[in-house]
């Protein structure tokens, strides 16, 4: 028997999780969840799921759900309370999916807990990486993808050595936007944006994965869970969506992990490494699925792309500027204050205007991040 | 320091591997060595790599070696001589890659000795799966694929529990007339059939490949490698043959291996794993490579490969009666004695005249190969 703490339990990742660790009753318990504001699906999941400890955001909605429970799930609230869940004594495993840097603390203190992270929140590593990986390290704690790619990853490694990686090739959809010539990129409008041809995302990541900021962020974190040189990373345009990411060894190998679109995959998987859970999805029928298609991106293009692969080169606090200049930019996109082309122009100058930094504190990234977020948002404005 | 026996010195992949040991001086050197006829060649690889032992086929092949030798490697011939290359005592590893039936007796030594397999040799496991891996199984040995689909599928469990895998799904490139109409099978001569798209390979297996028998014989060959039920073995035609094989585990998970065609990845795995041997052939280029593309196989067209699932279904004697079959309707047909078409026939008439037995020796299974190739010339002949 497994035991987790779930944090972000109403979520996508949240909620796939949970349908995993009901059909798995036998071998997966959660013992602690938490959320945000929606305290109606966090009822249903905690007279459904039966753990021990709840955290919601704010301390009102923390009160009504006490009062409408039947004082057998403790309810807490805030970082604090997620924290509290995060360390669960009886946790062996924390899936970490609340979105955004909310989950950086929380995932910090289930590492510093020596609990086993299942992760799917991007920042940790794209904001804190090398800090969350040394941490990792000194506590003797192992980090599991859950991101799609990174498990894809994570399978064709298969436990052996990085010295033997010559490559971690991650495939890319390449979004709406593919096929669109440059000239016609200055007039893309939200509604274009939105509208992603493989995944039904929110709509922060759908834009990213437009703007293919996405795939930069995704080679972030593959250089720091996998341990592995910048130079080793590699981006493959794939528009089907079928080879979810690739390792090409030092034999000059490659490995490749295929699957249809369901999120619930990786999840198990990082829920039952090295093991593997049987489920009743039907077999990806290659005949069926016709051509598979590769090309290479264009960082032209795709700025966003390159400003990535600057940032994960450059290190230390750089790819922490990027996310969070990026974040604001997409946002103010949404709104549309600015274009689609002028979020790389947001994310460029926010990092021109920072200089590099090796952060030795949790409280250090987040007052970079601020910083970011802050720049980011005049040069949006002017 | 990896000590190997070499059975097939001389012949495709006995050169590969003496290349790989050539490149590894460090990691790998050749004990003894065993070949046949081409003893020009065998002198050579003498000189080169310095065994104690070499056997070559015929005795006066073995005087005239002995002579042209400065006394320091033993000579053997015939059978025994192979045997006694198979067990020799420095040996860590055996690579068996003797080419047909004459592979079997020596490889089986091997197993007796508690040698690590390195398997290229597919009748070992097509005519004696079964009772080789009970021999292989009561002494504690393990077999490791060379061939290239096998090896494909070995690099994709790695190492993973068999009770998780849904399919093994071998690829195949479909051959010279995957496309050409059943109408004109008929007509089809030796000089089509000996053009392969993708490999070059000897005539035997390139006729093989253009009936699909050699992807029947694979998935008989995977049946008893990987001990896995014969309904859980799939065949997709690839016409690229850039995924060389795939697993699909019961998690709906697909693990591909991708390359370009060369032996030498394969062999250095099996003789390296878990480790990889680095090597500095060229990366896999996908964004060059165009279209992957994906076919059901067509059985009705490809008789062959329907014939080799029955016999693996049916197991016992039966694939050790197709294949003997198989390399006499070959045999003919190269001659122009029979026509393509007639290849499944004189195959089916062959099984259709056994009765399936569950052998309990190699002389068993021999005596069963002499009567189906007796009766496969008679039927060829008639």
């Amino acid at each position: 028997m497994k035991k987790i703490s779930l944090l972000g339990s109403t979520g996508s990742i949240g909620t796939s999780t949970l349908d995993i660790v009901r059909r798995n009753p036998e071998s997966l318990k959660v013992v602690a969840m938490a959320c945000g504001r929606n305290i109606d699906r966090a009822l249903e999941q905690v007279k459904e799921f039966r753990p021990e400890l709840v955290s919601v955001t704010d301390e009102a909605d923390a009160a009504k759900l006490r009062a409408r429970l039947d004082g057998t799930c403790e309810v807490l609230f805030g970082e604090a309370g997620a924290v509290k869940v995060a360390v669960h004594p009886d946790a062996r495993t924390v899936v970490s999916a609340i979105v955004g840097a909310a989950g950086l603390q929380p995932t910090y203190a289930a590492i510093l807990a020596k609990k086993e992270i299942a992760l799917a929140n991007k920042e940790t590593m794209v904001v804190a990486g090398e800090f969350m990986n040394a941490a990792a390290r000194q506590h003797g704690v192992r980090i599991l993808p859950v991101d799609s790619e990174h498990s894809a990853i994570f399978q064709c490694l298969n436990g052996e050595d990085s010295k033997r990686v010559r490559r971690l090739i991650l495939t890319a959809s390449g979004g709406p936007f593919l096929n669109k010539p440059k000239e016609e990129f200055a007039t893309i409008t939200v509604e274009q944006a939105l509208k992603h041809p493989n995944w039904s995302m929110g709509a922060k990541i759908t834009i990213d994965s437009a703007t293919l900021m996405n795939k930069g962020l995704e080679l972030i974190e593959a250089r720091y869970l996998f341990d592995i040189g910048p130079e080793q990373l590699a981006v493959c345009v794939h528009p089907q969506s079928i080879i979810h990411s690739m390792v090409e060894f030092q034999d000059s190998s490659v490995m490749a992990q295929l699957g249809l679109p369901d999120m619930r995959v990786p999840i198990a998987y990082a829920l039952s490494y090295p093991d593997r859970i049987p489920n009743d999805l039907p077999s990806l029928d290659l005949p069926r699925l016709a051509n598979l298609t590769f090309f290479e991106p264009d960082e032209e293009k795709f700025r966003c792309l390159k400003l990535a692969k600057m940032a994960m080169s450059e290190g230390g606090t750089m790819p922490a500027v990027l996310n969070a200049a990026n974040e604001i930019a997409v946002a103010q996109f949404l709104e549309k204050k600015i274009s689609f082309l002028q979020i790389a122009q947001v994310v460029e100058e926010t990092l021109q205007g920072h200089s590099r930094q090796t952060p030795r504190s949790l409280e250090e990234i987040v007052a970079v991040d601020q910083w970011a977020r802050r720049r980011a948002s005049e040069l949006a404005a002017a």
